[in-house]
């Protein structure tokens, strides 16, 4: 088992990764992710598993025929800017692994099962996390879909045309979904909780509701050199008042806010800018203190832009409502996981596919201890023995959940 | 005379502009650059005189022999990203217009006449502004301008080199300098005293002693769902505070200063960045206003970085100190342009080659009226009658200087 995890490991770890940062670059549709995507559907078909890439541009590697009562496992394969190699391909390599580690053990599935890839998961390249499983649930329309643009102005529609798919098929897939029995995505953890309790695995209790919000502050570009301060209108004020904001009112609310990405137009080092774009990236334990942070930061750059002769408008880009998985699925599997040790069960700020299927059909997510917690970073890193053992406790869960013999 | 301005004018004005934003890149050793290099020698051939490119890549044409005494007028066509058309441009063109006019009234210089290109007047691509003239004068060592890079690690010797030139070859150019007698620029107001003294045209007094730092603050990438505030190293908070730093210095001495280009990396919505790059712009009406502006901002980078874990570097990109233009210049060229009306005459906090020029030879510059005082923007503008009466200074002057009959 640790064997075929390690090869598999080895085989994806060089694909997309960018020579300087060591950071993976894999984002949708680009020449990486076609890469990733190859190397997964070869790895799969090499299982005996049959592959297939549903409408909305996710793949389903099947052992046996799909039909009712599937169980499901899988993750991403896509990254954020410079991530690290564990968080989305832990959980689909875990998978084949987990498959091979049934066929070790000479078991069968009563049910068919799938490992699947989700795409575009991080929203790194268009905007919206979690692309793929939204679009299979219908928690985003198609049409907003296709119309999503990515840095280049390219939109979602003509990138998976340029990827060979056919962008007017995207949209929900009730049948898709109807023969799923459940849903179990194992992931690196993302903070440092099985750290403290001293575990590899842990269960998920629930994800914190998040969203993001873009931010455009206009101002009017002129020169750095001749432009009296009161005759200025530099959006950058604002912004960097709304960043101070937005750590206060996470602050005041237990919660996490981030202003992690920011476009500067033009970006000249002698030029006022005339509109700095932000992204505010927030999370709190229930939804309540989640609107009380978005609220406060909007309050901040309206009186900021306002005083400095800036416009401002303010965008929902994406909502996650607060996320409870199955209680029953996960004490079923925190016993199997732990034996007779009892496993941690965690709740978390980061959001996954899991959390957006939990919305249809029953789902549960296991965790792989990170030894610094970091994560969305090049540092990100989890123990081999823990990846193995994450592969045993998904291999006894498919085992269990599928009924193989 | 008007005609072959706007004939000219016309000419140059599709060349490197951005088709949405309306503004203009021209950046040095790109296609745009090329393009209106190779316009500059097509209408300075036209009019009879000869072209030359300079060991450093300046363009140089000349009506009559290259020799001493010679009277040198230019600017530079290079333009900070998304710039006006004016910025530069305005006194290439005007120059050529003003050898048309002096042509046009049958005089002939008596000593050599020049137009000149500087290269790399914005410092848009490689950071250091008026690096042409720079390296002419020896304000900067050929070695570090060789390896200035640009936003992809382009260095300024590769992009040389792939332009056609030797970068061997660049550095200070005494002999050069010795045959310059006076250098006039006349160039676009940016800002709005000719407005406020209702003139067409002005002379410079001085330029205000300015430069560039760059600010490096680096945290620790991690994501952004998942990273209690209190263990975050966020290096976007020090860089927040640091930006309102910098307006409350400027406002303290009378300075202006201005963060208007910025590097975030990941610089993705869900992950804290590992890293942000600001470039501080600061200008102030003398060297000690200027050095307590820096340090001011300086200071609260440092404490704002410590008190977040976050490490700084700062570094002097550029620094010019103030530039008081020949007195005995200015005042001949007040005399000449403005007849029986006093002409207006200008501070400015804008850096220009004549500042840089002006330590090596008699420097003297024109502005132009600037109707909003907007300029590194799309929406710099200044009339067509004031660039006609502006080119009407400069022949005027030009006649003067060089003898002409």
């Amino acid at each position: 088992m640790s064997d075929t995890f390690d090869e598999l490991w080895a085989d994806l770890a060089p694909l997309g990764r960018h020579r300087s940062t060591g950071g993976y670059r894999r984002y949708s549709w680009t020449g990486a992710d076609t890469q990733v995507r190859d190397w997964f559907g070869a790895a799969a078909t090499a299982r005996g598993l049959s592959v297939e890439t549903d409408r909305n541009g996710n793949l389903w590697a099947w052992w046996g025929r799909p039909g009712p009562g599937a169980v499901v496992t899988g993750s991403h394969l896509d990254s954020v800017p410079d991530g690290g190699a564990f968080d989305g391909p832990l959980g689909v390599v875990s998978a084949l692994a987990a498959v091979d580690e049934l066929q070790r053990r000479g078991l069968r599935p009563a049910v068919p099962l799938a490992v699947t890839v989700f795409v575009e998961e991080e929203g790194a390249r268009f905007g919206v996390p979690c692309l793929g499983s939204r679009l299979i649930t219908g928690a985003i329309a198609p049409d907003r879909a296709r119309e999503l643009t990515d840095a280049d102005g390219v939109t979602w529609a003509a990138a998976m045309t340029d990827a060979g798919l056919d962008s007017d098929r995207i949209g929900p897939d009730p049948d898709r979904l109807a023969q799923i029995a459940v849903f179990v995505e194992l992931h690196v953890e993302q903070g440092r909780a099985l750290v403290h309790q001293d575990a590899p695995v842990g269960v998920a209790s629930s994800i914190w509701p998040h969203g993001r919000w873009r931010l455009d502050f206009s101002g009017q570009a002129d020169h750095a050199g001749t432009t009296l301060l009161a005759d200025r209108n530099d959006p950058m004020l604002p912004f960097a008042e709304t960043v101070l904001a937005a750590r206060s009112a996470a602050r005041a609310h237990d919660a996490v806010a981030t202003i992690g990405k920011v476009h500067v137009a033009p970006n000249g080092t002698n030029a006022i800018p005339s509109r700095v774009r932000a992204w505010l990236d927030a999370r709190a334990p229930d939804e309540a203190a989640l609107r009380a942070v978005v609220a406060g930061v909007d309050a901040a750059a309206r009186d900021a832009s306002a005083a400095h002769g800036v416009a401002l408008s303010s965008y929902q880009e994406s909502f996650s409502p607060v996320v409870d998985f199955s209680t029953a699925l996960r004490d079923r599997l925190a016993a199997l996981v732990g034996g007779d040790r009892p496993v941690p069960i965690l709740p978390t700020g980061a959001g996954h596919d899991a959390g957006v299927l939990a919305t249809a059909v029953p789902t549960a997510m296991l965790f792989v201890r990170n030894p610094t917690g970091v994560s969305h970073a090049p540092e990100e890193h989890a123990d081999a023995a823990d990846c193995h053992a994450g592969v045993a406790a998904l291999a006894d869960t498919l085992a269990e959940l599928t009924g193989a013999r």
